[in-house]
This record gives C-alpha cells, sequence and structure tokens, in this order.
C-alpha cells in the first residue's frame, strides 16, 4: 500500500547492490512513496549489481561515488541537485565493508591498514557525505539523513569483528553531526540498527545462517526483514518525524531488548 | 496533509483532557489519518475536559474509565469493541499524575501514600491496560501500543520528583508486556519520549517555563511540540513500523543526546 | 586478603538470609576490611534465616527492620547510630522480593496487589531508607550507599516477571535520591547489577539452574560469585570510589555487553 | 591513605605528560599502592614532558613508545616484563589527541587526515596495545586495563569535535577486546569516563574554563578531580574488581545521570 508520503521529495540512495539490499527496497519503497531520486553506488560495487535494473525500475539516475572521495561525493551532491532538479530532502547511507572480516582476520590477528579501511569506508564516508552535503547547502530544511547499523556497535558479537568499532563511529558521526545539522538547517541525522538481514554482503560472514536462527528465536517479533527496514526508514524520511534526530533507533523485532527469550532458553536446554 | 496511515484501522485514545494535550492532538491526526477510535478519560479528568467537543470534531464516542481500575478497563475494551466493530489496531497511553508534584513535595520529604498513587496511575495502569487487552484478546494482530514518557527515566531533573521513577516502571512495564504481547500476538509495545510540552498537566509543575526555554536551547531542533508528537505516534499506530517493539523512543528535537548546547554555554557566560 | 579498606567506618547491612546471600558475603568481607556494623533483616526473613551466626561472627548487632516501615527504618538508623557510636557511612539494600513469581503469576496475569507488594518491598523500601537517613542527617559526608539489582531493569528476561518493573524504579530511585543525597552532604548512591547469583531466594526463581548456566556460557568471565560481589561492594564504600554516583554498575563478568558468545552460539549449533 | 591494593603488582602505564596528567596521578597512587611500573609515552610529549622527575619519584623505567607503532609496543611489552620480572597485571591506556581541534577545525570543516591521525592515536593504538599484548600473551591472568575516555562518546559536546568519534570508537574496541580477552585470559579492559578535567591537554580546548564551571554547577558532587581518579582507577586494577568488563564507568560526580540541575537553571533564570 502506497501512501504518498514522499511526494515532491527528492533524495539520494546509497549502496543498492543487488535485490536482497536494504537500500534497493528502500528505493523502490520511496519511489511508491512519491519520491525522486538518484542512486549511488561505488564503481566496483555497480559492476558487480544489478544496479541498472533498479535504476530503471525507479526512473532513477545512477551517480557513481567511492564514498571515502570527497571529490566523488561533492560530484554526486551537485548533479543530484541538477537532476532532480533541487535540493534534496533525504539521504540513505548504506555502506559498510571490512576487508578483516573478508578475509578471515579475527579480532584479535586485525590487519591495521584494513582496520583502517573499515573505518574509512563504514564510517567516515557518512561524515564526509554530511561535511560534503553541508558544505554545498545541499539538503532543504527540515531534511532527514538515515544510515544503517547493527547493535554490534553497543555489544560485542564476536564474529562482527572490526565492523563493531566502525559501527560505534558510525553511529557516534549521526550524534555530532546531527547537532551542528540540526542547528545549522534543522536537518535530522539519525541511524537505523537492523535485525541481522540475508543480504549478499551481511549473508557472507561466517556463521551467519546459525546467528541469523539465533536472533529469530530471540526476537518476539522474530527478525525484521529488509522490506520491513525500508517501510521504516520512509517513515524516518517523511514529514511525519521532524523532531527525531541523532538518535540510533532499533528495527529489530525487539531483540535489542530481550534479555533472553523462552525460545532461546528451550534450545540450549535441549542441548 | 493527510496520507491515510491509519485507514481502517480502529484504536483507543486516553489522556485528552483539553486541546493542549498530546493525546488532543493524536486524536485529531488520527481522525485525519483514517482511524476510527473511542476517546477515554478518568471521570474526573472528564468533567474539568472539553473532551466531548474533541469527541463531535472525531465522531468519537467517550468510555469513562478509571486506569487504575481492572474492571473499567475491561468495560474499555469490551464496549470499545463493540462501538468500534471489532478489535483495536491502537491504544495510546497518555495517563500520569503525581499527587506529591502536585503539592509540592520534595523528593526528599515524599508522602508514601502518594508515591503509591504516581506508580498506581502512572505506571500500573500501563500494564492493566495490556493485561485487560491481553486476557480479552482485544487487540488484533500487528497492533500497536504508545505509552508517552519523559527522559527523567533516565537522568534526574530535580523538579520531576516521584513521576521520575513512575516513568522508568513504565518504560520497563512496555519492555516487559511487549515481549509477551509480540510472542502472543505480534502486537508492539513502545513508549515515546517527548520534549517538555506546555499541557495543562505539564505546565502546572514549578519552574516549567524556565526548563521549557532551556530545553528549548539545548535542543538542536528546539523543542517537539504536542502537534509533531502527534504525527510522530501516528506513524508509531501505522504499518509501516511494524518490527519496531520495546523501546523508548525520544522525540525532543536532539534534546537527549545533546551534552551542552553553544546556545545554553552562551547564556552560562552571561550570567 | 585484607586492605583495612573500611578501616574505622560504620555501616548497616541489610537482606543477610543465610551464607548464600550476598548480604552475608558482604558483611564478612566488611568485617574483614575493617568497618563496624549492624545487620538487619524482616523480622519474618530472620526467624528462617542463620543470620545471629553471622552477626557473632562479625561482632555486629541485629536490628530487625521491615524495611517497607519508616518507624522500622527510623529506628534502625538511630539505634545503629547509639550501637555504632556516630554516623553511619555505608548502607547495603539488598531487598526484593515478588509474590507474583513466588506463586508462578505469569507477567501476563498479575495480581496488582500483589505487583503493589512487589513495589513497596524491592523499590520504595530503598526510598523509604534513604529518606528517613535523610532526614535524621544519619549519614557521614562521603558516604556511600549501594542497592544491589538485575539487567532485567534495562532488558526482559521473561521468568524475571515483575520484579523487572521493580528493579528499574529501584534504579531510577538510586538516580533520583542520589541527585539530592549529593549535593545535601554528598553522600553516593549506586546500584550493583550482579551475574545470576544461586542464593536461596535468587535460586527459588523456576528454570533458574538453567539460566545460571546459559549466563554462565554467554559471559567472556562467566557468571560472578557472591564473594566477587562483596569484594566490589566494598570498593565501592571506601574512600576511593568518592566521585561515583547515580550510576548503574555491571559485575557481571561481561554479560551485559556480550551480543552472543561463541560458547553460547556452539550450543545452539548442537541443538 | 594507602591499602596496599596493588601489592606485587606490575603495570604499564602510558600518557604522564607533567603534574596535572591523570596518568601522572595514577602512577603516583599506583606506587602508593605497592605496584611496580614502566612508564611510557611518545618520543615527542616526553621531550616536553617532566616524566623523569615522575619515574624517579616511583623508580620506575621509562620505555618510550609512539603508540600507532606496532613496533614499539611490541618493543614495550617486551621490555616492561624484563624490566619488571614477569608478566604485567595492569595497564592503562591515557592517549588522545585530535590535529583537529589543535588547529580549531569546525565539526563540519574537517580535515580527513587529521581525521584519520585522531582515530590512530586515540583509539586505534588502544586496539594496537591490546593485540600486541594478546599475541606476547604478555598479560597475567585476571590483568587489568583500562582506558580514559569522556562522556561525548554518548552525547554532543560540540567542542569535542571529532574526539567524540574518537572515544566512542576507544569504548567499542574496550567491549570487543574485552569479550576477547576475557575468554582467552581471564582479563578485563573497562574504560573509565571522567570529568573534565584541567590537565596540560584537556584544558587547552576552547571554551574548557566555562565548560569546567558548568559541569561543576551540574554535577551533584562536582567535577571528579584527577586525583580522585587516580584513586578509582586503582580500585579497577586491584582484584576486588576482577568481573567488572567490558564496561565504560562514568566517575564525574553523577554529572551523567543529572538532566539539569537546581544550581544550572539558577545560572539561566539570572542570565
Amino acid at each position: 500500500m502506497a501512501y504518498g508520503l514522499l511526494n515532491g521529495k527528492r533524495g539520494i540512495i546509497s549502496g543498492a547492490l543487488d535485490e536482497k539490499s536494504i537500500a534497493w527496497k528502500v528505493a523502490l519503497k520511496a519511489k511508491e512513496e512519491g519520491a525522486t531520486f538518484t542512486l549511488t553506488n561505488a564503481p566496483i560495487a555497480m559492476r558487480m549489481g544489478a544496479i541498472k535494473q533498479l535504476a530503471e525500475q525507479c526512473e532513477a539516475e545512477i551517480i557513481p561515488a567511492d564514498a571515502t572521495s570527497v571529490e566523488d561525493l561533492e560530484n554526486l551532491f551537485t548533479k543530484s541537485q541538477e537532476v532532480l532538479g533541487g535540493k534534496v530532502d533525504f539521504v540513505l547511507h548504506s555502506i559498510g565493508m571490512s576487508p578483516n572480516i573478508r578475509k578471515g582476520k579475527s579480532y584479535t590477528d586485525l590487519n591495521y591498514d584494513w582496520y583502517k579501511q573499515s573505518i574509512d569506508i563504514s564510517a567516515m564516508s557518512f561524515h564526509k557525505m554530511m561535511q560534503t552535503a553541508y558544505k554545498l547547502d545541499a539538503i532543504n530544511e527540515w531534511g532527514s539523513i538515515v544510515a544503517l547499523t547493527y547493535m554490534a556497535a553497543q555489544r560485542t558479537f564476536s564474529f562482527y569483528g572490526d565492523m563493531a568499532d566502525a559501527k560505534a563511529a558510525l553511529e557516534s558521526i549521526a550524534r555530532s553531526f546531527g547537532y551542528h545539522y540540526g542547528k545549522f538547517r534543522n536537518v535530522r541525522v539519525n541511524t537505523v540498527s537492523q535485525s541481522p538481514t540475508p543480504t549478499t554482503a551481511g549473508g557472507g560472514i561466517g556463521g551467519f545462517e546459525q546467528f541469523y536462527d539465533y536472533a529469530e528465536k530471540m526476537a518476539p517479533l522474530g527478525n525484521a526483514t529488509a522490506d520491513q527496514c525500508a517501510d521504516y526508514v520512509v517513515t524516518l524520511f517523511s514529514d511525519l518525524t521532524r523532531m527525531v534526530t541523532m538518535q540510533n533507533l532499533f528495527h529489530d523485532g525487539g531483540f535489542s531488548m530481550t534479555g533472553v527469550s523462552e525460545d532461546v532458553m528451550a534450545l540450549i536446554n535441549k542441548s
């Protein structure tokens, strides 16, 4: 069902790799709700991805950008404003990558060059996006910026490795920049902390399936899907949530607030 | 602007005293968004209140209920289902009162009978509402329950007295019952932690105006209004937030995440 | 090993039922560290308990007090000052009881008279203790007050029932009263959130053993014992922690900050 | 007063620049409490600092180390074990620096090379320290690691700039590594979140004095001093706190849990 929540709004959506991506779902949903937007991803990611198909479906232009490059981001915001015909109302940051996790490095045996890359790609890119937009004054008053994160920023999940630290920095950036962007232009900045989601990126982590099942049994409502996440993000882009800012918002079926569920205890007792 | 977010949904809204009330604004907004609902308040509050005018405006029936009385709440849910023609999809709990605050008792000189009343009216009433609904199975699957709270549950504001403890209990009840209602019927339960709001109830607290101004200067977006709170609550009642549960959600223009603002520091330096 | 951390300090220790009690261990440890103190418990609890043996071991006087009775608490503080020869330096609150849990009532089928008792005994008693001490000015400057709590105040553990709400209120009381007692007399107030501990009270909860094993597998350091808790509480009573106040301090081997451990995932995978 | 809390313990203390430094006070206190330890700091910092005087006072050897260099850290842990005659029992990380703050860059106009330095020096150095110690198995079972942090990791203080993000990463590293070090060797890892402290480093930030006064008026016990911080850190190094791990511990006179104080409201009202 569509409500027109984003009628007339312009946006930028990053991180749509393939149809499992949360960003992909956000794009479809934003389109349904009346928005126009540009799509962006790293040049490399785009070669693998099916993003052109999404662009056609959404009548959206693709503007490649390496999110660690301020130049690319300047181009992204400048071009997006041209293409969309005005300042931007919403931005989705859905960007994260840890070479250490990809290459199976344990948290106690990290490669520090890769650690820096994790931070640069997964956290600093968010600051760069916002600083670029801020300097170009590319976002309309009462605009909304959302970044996707994970609860490993609050508690340790051993398989999440250095991405935990990157997400902690990301959430801090949301608060810190949210303060300034709020004062400057009444723009709000929040992070959405989503259930484990079987995306191509997330699903690649060792032991993902087992953890997914565990989270499903822990959360009273089960794991939130990528589609449901898109629904939620759309409310955060809408005019109905204008005073929510600097928050980390759990979208996880209650996992974050459950100490232990009866289902998990039953599993434990069986073993 | 209306989106039809609550088209076809039935609800119960408590706590509308007069047109300054957040609950009043939620009622108007829910009506606009397509919901039908009943209104409820304590018999005493209703005599003072202008609730009949609201009921007419919303074409809503009023069902008086003392929220500390399980019998009254049983009647509320039973009658509401009759009147609305089916199970309920959303409930707003906007009930709170501290005799100690009203009568100017300091937190270090509390009257314990009044303390019990604060807890009973402001926190236990929420449990009673949910337990009653749960037993009557009066809420539809994927229904949404919201209670209004205040950040004094996390940090001390001396003027908030024993309501801080009542709100801490209220938020705990949201988590605890949210777990069970999630498993039982996929019903979600959240609290919204709102900016200081110049309602008839809130405004009565000593020093309210000064604190309101301080919060206005602290929050990057300023204080959230009752109207904006209603907007936000409507998103939480809608189908777009189905997987958000057991959360305490700050709706406060960023106050909760601001250590100190430049505006407040400037004020301090002046004095 | 003893360090003399509490040399010359006077205190009141509540809640020592038998030798499994955390309060019992705190008493032994406080004695070892040089403190003199009185012991207190509810008249009923004392009949069952072996508290006299503890009193002899610690050369401590027992002053029975129902912690829900302000009169009893006045007597406790007055007598304690007489017996100990001066104002008190530390107080341990280790009091909690839920008739609903004892009688196997589910959280969705609570008896509200019992709920009120849970709150009165487990949370309000802490306020009454402090308000009584405050009015009698019975605590020395830089004194330290500690109450024992459990993480169910932050996240839901279904078996913990209405004690979750009581503990949430208790922790709020610590913050709220901590603010005032800090200003008034530089007295600090904190709560210690301890691992599941096989005390006579805690161990009685259904499914305790299974949960204890689960927590043991989740916490990187395993569950903290009652003896270790006593060690920690002693540091909080000492002069080395004077500026720690209004905090909830987890003493749980890291459970609270662990999302999921490898040991728990291994268990889950087995089943 | 000395208790012998660290009798027989060996440690490494970083970050003592001059006698205002918290690390300096920790060194003096650790000596008093019976520990032997090595001191370390960056070669540059040592030229400016009066660290030799401290070394003499504490009979401690100085081992220079750039905390961003794994080689230097390997040397630090290897040499420290030689000098001290065995594995290490405690480590203090008191290292942080933001070129952006030093050079007056606003948070919305950051230089990203400097941002990377802030993260590298202030956060990654902590990971490098622990990973080095872990690989060398240089810390005894039940050892204790503490890093100093600031509440800007949780809430925004505009003057704290990119150090907020660095501290958020630092606290995440404490949790993440704490999990692994706990499993591996029962070593605990915590951060202490200290009041604003007029050290040579901290005091250099613009507007520090005004903020210090504000915090003094907000915290019920006032700001915690560097000496008091040293007292607290010693308890965390002692055997009495073995089960506290992965925690961020506020040592701030209650500032963190105070929404607003009466003193601050009085100031505001005056202006």
